[in-house]
């Protein structure tokens, strides 16, 4: 099997959702896995001295519409959440405390955290919700819960944020096919093509 | 024939040419005709405190690698200007100079503005080119160059940018279908679809 390709996302991007429900599929129709990479957009916008898009007048109202058009034209269900943009720092987190122990399940977490963001309304900034929702993919949520709770896992993000933006990372989706870094959720054919048939 | 299609644009943008060269047939497939609209998206972008992607941290450097592979990737031929971007004040008020006595020729001159800074490497703020891209497609560019000239084409190009503020334009390029926004060459799809089977 070739290298895993890179897919850097933040939970309260609408783009990163359409995009993660789409990945895995892409990937695998080209005998590739994907590595999934929690960042904080927050942090990489005060680097390149961005807002979150709906901030932005005139930006903002297309943008609302352009999410829930974007979902509907991929097939998507979708609804905005009424709370927006909200921080993912303890969700990251969770993919962090997850990952060593029970790797295989950090997938279905990362879908579960999305779809309860942008499709079911819930709160992923709650600690009941995440836990609820590791519970809901079988994994062991008390561990991970305790090992949220541990000093070294704020150090731990810090590190993988720097480590996004140390790769270029100015926003989400980012996803890095052998060194080749493309942006967003309308980046995906690129993407494929360039699994299929290599640089273009 | 169903009503026309709004494309703004602004000759600076990347990918406002590479949308150029693909909105007219994709339009005529679906029965529709393109209107062109002129843009600044210097007066545009302060309006909304947004900045050109190349002067944006990180961004930067992955727009001018994605100007040039979404140009591949459309299989249209590009080449990042040197002087990057450039005032198309003067080139706006060529087409305004130009499209209400020969109309007919608004549509070529503009590919031949966009060719002739994307992939020609011309200067298109130079009056002399301006001249020479008229006469390339037949038009009186005397008179062309004489209409420029006149106090009132400042006025209507303000006008025209003011309307396109006022219809939304953030960016571009930015395309109207029945009221419907669409920003970004990306959105192509999307605007076929819209065409082909109205709202989704």
């Amino acid at each position: 099997m070739s290298a895993s390709i890179d897919f850097y996302f933040d939970f309260s991007s609408p783009y990163s959702y359409l995009a993660s429900e789409q990945i895995e599929a892409l990937a695998a129709r080209h005998g590739r896995a994907v590595r999934f990479h929690p960042t904080l957009l927050g942090a990489v916008f005060r680097v390149s001295g961005q807002r979150p898009l709906t901030e932005i007048p005139l930006k903002g109202d297309y943008a609302r519409r352009d999410f829930a058009r974007s979902a509907r034209h991929a097939g998507l269900p979708f609804r905005m959440p009424e709370v927006f943009p909200v921080s993912t720092v303890q969700a990251a987190r969770a993919c962090l405390a997850l990952e060593p122990t029970q790797p295989t399940l950090l997938a279905p977490f990362i879908h579960a955290v999305f779809r309860a963001y942008f499709v079911e309304g819930l709160d992923i900034t709650s600690a009941a919700v995440l836990e609820q929702l590791l519970e809901r993919c079988g994994a062991d949520a008390a561990a991970v819960m305790a090992a949220m709770a541990q000093p070294d896992i704020k150090e731990r993000l810090k590190q993988a944020v720097d480590a996004s933006i140390a790769r270029g990372v100015f926003g989400a989706p980012f996803i890095i096919v052998d060194g080749e870094p493309f942006w967003g959720s309308d980046r995906l054919e690129q993407v494929e093509r360039w699994l299929a048939s290599g640089p273009f």
